[in-house]
């Protein structure tokens, strides 16, 4: 196992590839965009996964499943839904392979060709509004508050993994409402649930906030984002929440009686976050040694490795030590493989950002202590054996927080408030990160800004007072800044 | 909600369809031949998948995710698979959809032809075997055991909910060995985790076997089967572990350096269990008034019902109960909705399966007492809130044992040892069930015997002794009893 990476200061995209590949993350398969997700990879999605199922649930929803196939006739339906969809989607036409007449292998049976294509989703909206006409006839069955965890494929041209592949892994609520107030109230309380956990367990500060309207999700009122900065400046959207209005029920019709027994449209919402969380986890926290795992989503938070090896003694130690920490919750490994030195292990254990690590050998028993070695910081130093597990369960808890300060510093360095062009482009240049400017509203000088510059509006910040200001491009009049950025 | 269902007696496929549609487990989409699998069917699935996940993960396999997608010419590569799978496939052949330049809607843009035809993943071996293929080099990266939680697709022509669907979910182990032995050992583990699970969770209980050549998988040298007997005594095949030799490995050119320094090709497993089992699960223990779940798979285990309405008192002791229950990890439901009569509750909560009813009025407060209703055996008592959640727990369990118990039983009476062909065909027409018989042996036997009575060898049991006889067909010598039944 070849350890080095090339620097984040050499080449930063590179450097991704690299901690994703020997940290064991994922790999490109013989599918051109499809990954795979190796299982070190997987278990720290597992750990994701499990959090915001738990928060899904806190919150009422419930999981369902619905179908991989989309008919065809279903994506047009609602016409902004298509256009966004359209051009990158897997279509499935046949249903049968036959012998090749002409030759070994097989062909495609042309005697199977479906009467309608399907399209492998690339969200549910559709088929799912499809299925609730079916559900909701009055404001009783209302509201309807289901996620589900499913595979998804975008025929993407250029993938990258984790951060943009054709099939990629994700949940996607789908809430139907009685009115428009509960719906937003809806979209904007998975933003929050979605920026608590990037926040609390991702340890990656996130701003929140609203998609301008060229940034919107095809069929959406309005979107609601959570933005991250990765440390090359970049942005990258985290998460998303869409406020459907009710153009999903009118374009498949789904009305309800109201308690005056009326008529009317359901409200909608579907939000949803994916794989691509993994490429934000990497980008945060990750240095030029390889992963950095915040303890709350690392599979393994503490290794302990036996100086020079193992022997009976140790050994007793060291199964004590994670006895102890076992009853805390928190997950250890021992490796006492003697075919590897103890140098070569601390190296693979940096390259899989594992928290904490314990190095026990003779002398230390003798001293009664334990070296620690933290991921995040390097530091090294001894701990007494006595209480050292409450010792590890406060240094994971201070690792998470550190983790999560250095992210907001980081950020908050490369945050530039800026009103004039000039100063714009420089900063964008010189700098990057984000930039916190005026912007007239308009389509037209986003437009432009994008073209000029490569960088986009990320959002438009919830949490801010209005200000008035003029248009960083324009100069029309402004009464909000938004963030603009280059973005993953 | 109309509560009338067909009755077993009737027409038992209706009564499964029945209580699939009103218990709210599932339905047929939109897509051919794809359900919907709805949040109470779903909620099930998730407590099987918990308790399969914990066993595969205590049984040293880890999770991992492979592409939906296999090139079509993978497919090719073992014979026998291809031969298994072809005629079931759903082909993906474009990549896009553009305006239809003829009217409105979309079309298939035909620009956007795939080079290779992709197949949505009937089962992969061949896009993991490929993948493995790198990952193998020497005898120090085995055994793999990776697991895999999917969706797949097998393009089936009749459909039944649950039972046989175009998409499924399930779980696919892959796993890797040095030797042949080890694979075999792995196989037959994995089938007595299967065994244990459905026999301790599902309260169905299975005879482990192996299948005859013809009913094994495709590409495979063993295939392992757990095989279960529902009400109507069809035999449902549960699960499936398979002991594939190294036909995988020849296929994609898999091979390890062995501790020899010698090259060596790959010995390989393969096991799944899917949605399929909710079907059996439902043929297993529900009866005419609904679904009746074993408690450790109840999505709720306790439904409290306040007589006839709440109030202050009666929502103080329930809530006391709830929390003493809630501390035993048993999950309750206190249903104080005041527009439902307590009967039209009993009814709903019978349906869904709840294994225990608890009704609370206010007579039952001043004797000290609780209406219990078990739903397995319907019997109705009261019982002193002095101590009740112990009784519950205790009550809990012995419903779990009586569901095992009472399938046991049923299973006893349907199976009939048989030694002539007179009273095979019998047996089969007039009780059905399983028939234990002696075979020759050769596939002709099995299809005459299939062609004239459509039962099967279900499987050649695992635990039993060797026995002289004659098959009950040609009257050549046999050495084992087979298990025949007619199967779903």
């Amino acid at each position: 196992m070849a350890k080095e990476i090339t620097s984040r200061e050499e080449d930063y995209s590179q450097w991704y590839i690299d901690i994703v590949k020997k940290a064991g993350l994922a790999e490109n398969s013989a599918v051109r965009g499809c990954m795979v997700i190796k299982p070190y990879g997987f278990a720290i999605w597992e750990k994701m996964q499990a959090q915001l199922d738990k928060r899904f649930k806190e919150t009422g929803h419930v999981n369902a499943y619905f179908p991989l196939f989309i008919p065809k006739s279903f994506l047009s339906k609602e016409a902004a839904h298509v256009d966004g969809f359209a051009k990158e989607c897997a279509v499935v036409t046949h249903h049968r392979l036959m012998n090749d007449p002409n030759g070994t292998g097989v062909i495609v049976d042309p005697a199977a060709k479906l009467e309608e294509e399907l399209i492998v989703r690339p969200t549910s909206e559709t088929i799912i509004w499809n299925t609730y006409k079916d559900w909701i006839k009055s404001y009783r069955d209302l509201p309807l508050l289901i996620n589900q965890w499913a595979n998804v494929v975008r025929w993407e041209m250029r993938t990258r993994l984790f951060l943009r592949t054709a099939e990629f892994l994700w949940q996607e609520g789908h809430t139907a409402h009685a009115t428009k107030q509960e719906a937003i109230d809806e979209a904007k309380q998975m933003q929050d649930v979605y920026a608590e956990f990037a926040e609390t367990y991702m340890a990656m500060p996130v701003i929140k906030g609203l998609k301008s309207d060229s940034e919107r999700f095809a069929g959406a009122e309005d979107t609601y984002t959570i933005e991250a900065m990765m440390q090359d400046g970049k942005a990258l959207q985290a998460g998303t929440s869409h406020f459907l209005g009710q153009n999903f029920a009118k374009a498949f019709d789904v009305k309800f009686q109201n308690q005056n027994q009326k008529e009317e449209y359901v409200w909608a919402t579907s939000w949803g976050v994916s794989t691509r969380l993994m490429g934000a986890l990497i980008m945060t926290h990750s240095d030029d040694e390889g992963l950095v795992l915040p303890p709350k989503l690392a599979p393994i938070q503490v290794v302990i490795i036996p100086i020079p090896k193992a022997n009976g003694v140790i050994t007793e130690v060291v199964e004590n030590i994670q006895a102890e920490l076992k009853a805390k919750g928190i997950s250890t490994k021992y490796d006492k493989d003697k075919k590897k030195q103890p140098g070569f292990k601390f190296a693979e254990y940096e390259m899989l950002g594992v928290p904490v690590r314990l190095a026990i050998g003779k002398r230390d028993l003798a001293n009664g202590t334990v070296e620690v070695a933290r991921r995040d910081t390097k530091e090294k130093f001894n701990l007494p054996l006595e209480g050292i597990s409450d010792a590890i369960e406060k240094l994971l808890e201070e690792i998470q927080d550190n983790l999560f300060q250095k992210a907001i510093n980081h950020r908050a360095e490369n945050t530039t408030t800026v009103d004039t062009w000039d100063e714009f482009q420089e900063v964008l240049e010189k700098k990057g990160g984000f930039l916190s400017a005026h912007w007239d509203g308009t389509e037209e000088t986003e437009e432009k800004i994008k073209e000029i510059t490569k960088a986009t509006i990320r959002c438009i910040p919830l949490d801010q007072p209005e200000e008035e200001g003029k248009c960083v491009f324009s100069g029309n009049p402004s009464k909000k800044r938004v963030i603009f950025a280059k973005a993953y």
